[in-house]
């Protein structure tokens, strides 16, 4: 399947030919933001823009695509429209990788309402997505430490949505990929190991070591569980240890995949060191999540590299990020969505976000949302407490949102990912320890600057009933 | 992303390059199977095969993926050979559609070992995730009983894993989705109806409403809550409709997506009827899953359509099947993968599975695993408890792996969603309701031949430490 302009929700499309036949130029803004973090996270790493702004440069209607709207009653003038269609606003985001919060914007479209309404699907399930693997990640990689972590997640992925994990799973943190295709479209480094089933094609264990070693000895490493790890799959890896020793290569781990890991890791690296065979490194895989890490190393196993799979690429428990993409101006006038919970009433205008970043440039713990052209907020408030402000005067003040895209055309340079991992790393490190601690984070403060808060109260007033 | 070859994990390309190296003619048994049903389901639905079908008969590596291999050390021997490379191998696989149990086998994989094992991860990753989501429609579409259910996850689906979900949603009961591109191309029923967005764009939601039943009378649904359900949304919905009325069109629904479902879709269906609108159906949205549904149906909320998104297509709440794929013969000898939890021994040898039937056609609650050869089962074993056997001389006995693909090459005819749909539809009547209640079903039994039995224990005491 290719990414095609028909990669939409069936209503942006009756909603797109209505405005189509009303009020073709309609000039819109849309905010994209999510309205909690995932896994009771006290943050979320954005991911997923890339994707979206190259797509986005060439998106476009195929003739089969349009063939089959006219099958669907759609009608001719509007898809003599579509065949032209091209995505021709503007974008204004957070830097894909930056560490973000909810209830204020993570991304803002700018375009021709048609235009606008016909991308929010394929934004919102990449960025939504991507955002979600790329958070989970970034926790696996806070309880890991140092210690190496490995996306093995493809079998249990999300059909082709593994191949986004992949790339998501680097940004937030993770060293390597066992997804080729994504490795190699990506540039992530790729690695793997050996399964059951190549040990289970001898009719011995150490046969099959040794062909292994043989063949493959760079980066080897030696699945230990097929049989039993103590009494045969480590016996038979120092035996090939050694071998490889006096060929003049090394055997690069042993991997568990079963069983009591914190006992088995223990009991392997006691046997690998009294063999002399320190340099061999541990290996553990068997659905690994960020608590089951961190309790292995709270006993201190001796795990140099975890293998990461089922957990990580489908972002259990939650699954999904609650991204939401909503309407904020519409010709210049300012637009809210109501909603009987106020947590869920929509911001108007184009906004802009700025960051508070104290005297040594850590995050202060405050974003703060204003209207597009104002500069700097000098006092931020709470959203829906009006007793509640915060003096920012002696913040330094960072805007976040950048304009990436114009009449279509990207205006940024492109970004790989590991450069965008990268930068995920330096601006996590910016972050205070309380926002990152799993059980019950320190709340990142989210505040309006008056002028916007007067605008969106003046909005509920009007509407409500 | 189009997928190649090189849609696999890494270490399949490791061990394939040691094969080549060492045993290239090696022929595999690889059986396809999970360990336990989704949702604390008593059954699973079995999807995803067309599409590994289609995708194995054209499946090979591009001359980029060539490259990237020779980048990473792959030697040049190994990299001609996978030139050359093609799935040439023969599946005997479960119906698509079917009511599938844990622990038999679902699909079989007979092929060169170095061919099997490249399409592992493939194999995996559709039919687990797809499998999934057919298990997860399934239950919703046993909720929801003759309720209309609408697919629209797609923005909160993984990436592009989305377009199979809303595939698999339409095996597993769904009515239509929202997702253009998979309707499009799997000839699913597509329908949408309209955002909040389409009611901001205006300055009131009359002249909203106004415009879409113009442009768009035909299944027009109206969503109602943008600024408050039943003194705006409800109350302008029914002037439009009688505007329609008078203009010789009909308003197909109005739509909820917020708020209490139960209490307003009563209300709601009060005031139409009251405005002798007893034909303008009740759409509902907003986090549902087959738990949400039955509750609003015991609570007798009178709703005609649901619409269902992220729950559906994440497979929430386990967002994974837990599908392996082991080894079980190797050049015509039996082979087994050892565990310390018995549960997780796999089973040697090609095999074929027999469903047991009742008098009446319906499904006794037994699947028995034999050897392939062996014709019928006269008696099942438990497969772990020596006391338990099942005496299967009164059932007829159908068998479920068919051959569908034989040198590479599809033996079977494709077959369309709708039909797979169908068949699925009419296997699940023929599943007793027991096994189909969501607390606590009824366990369906997975037996072995005596035959597999005891090669299988034959297996466990050679390998045994």
């Amino acid at each position: 399947m290719n990414i095609t302009a028909a990669y939409t929700d069936y209503y942006q499309l009756t909603m797109a030919q209505v405005y189509f036949g009303t009020k073709p130029n309609g000039r819109a803004v849309f905010d994209y933001y999510f309205r909690s973090n995932p896994f009771n996270s006290g943050y979320s790493i954005f991911a997923g823009l890339e994707d979206v702004l190259n797509i986005l440069e060439t998106l476009e209607f195929t003739a089969s695509d349009i063939s089959y709207l006219k099958q669907h009653g759609f009608e001719n003038d509007f898809l003599e429209y579509l065949k032209d269609f091209r995505f021709r606003g503007s974008i204004f985001s957070s830097k894909e990788g930056d560490v973000v919060f909810p209830n204020r914007p993570i991304l803002q479209v700018e375009a021709n309402i048609i235009e606008a309404q016909i991308v929010e699907t394929l934004l919102l399930n990449m960025l939504n997505f991507q955002t979600l693997i790329a958070t989970k990640a970034s926790r696996i990689r806070r309880s890991a430490k140092d210690g190496i972590l490995l996306d093995m997640g493809l079998r249990r992925a999300h059909a082709t949505g593994g191949y986004y994990a992949s790339r998501a799973a680097a940004i937030g943190g993770f060293d390597s990929t066992s997804n080729v295709k994504a490795a190699e479209d990506y540039n992530i480094p790729s690695s793997g190991t050996m399964a059951h089933s190549f040990i289970q094609s001898y009719e011995d264990e150490l046969q099959a070591f040794r062909d292994f070693a043989k063949m493959r000895p760079v980066n080897c490493v030696l699945l230990i569980d097929t049989y039993n790890t103590l009494r045969s799959g480590l016996p038979n890896a120092i035996t090939v240890a050694k071998e490889m020793e006096s060929n003049g290569t090394q055997l690069m781990g042993v991997r568990l995949d079963s069983g009591d890991l914190a006992y088995l890791s223990k009991k392997t690296r006691k046997l690998l060191d009294d063999a002399n065979l320190d340099y061999v490194k541990i290996v553990v895989s068997n659905q690994l999540d960020e608590y089951v890490i961190k309790s292995l190393k709270d006993q201190g196993a001796p795990i140099d590299i975890f293998g990461v799979g089922t957990n990580l690429v489908t972002g259990k428990p939650d699954a999904a990020l609650d991204g939401v993409y909503k309407l904020s101006e519409y010709n210049g006038d300012p637009r809210i969505k109501l909603s009987e919970n106020i947590i869920k009433v929509s911001l108007p205008s184009k906004k802009q976000v700025y960051r508070m970043l104290d005297s040594t440039g850590m995050f202060y713990g405050a974003d703060a949302v204003a209207l597009f052209n104002e500069a700097e907020v000098a006092q931020m408030e709470h959203p829906f407490d009006a007793t509640k402000s915060l003096n920012l005067s002696s913040f330094k003040q960072e805007p976040l949102l950048e304009k990436v895209m114009e009449d279509g055309k990207r205006t940024t340079p492109s970004r790989s990912v590991s450069e965008i991992a990268d930068y995920s790393k330096s601006r996590l490190a910016q972050l205070p320890d309380e926002y990152k601690r799993f059980q019950n984070p320190h709340i990142y403060k989210i505040g309006l600057s008056t002028a916007l808060k007067q605008e969106r109260d003046t909005l509920v007033q009007k509407h409500k009933f």
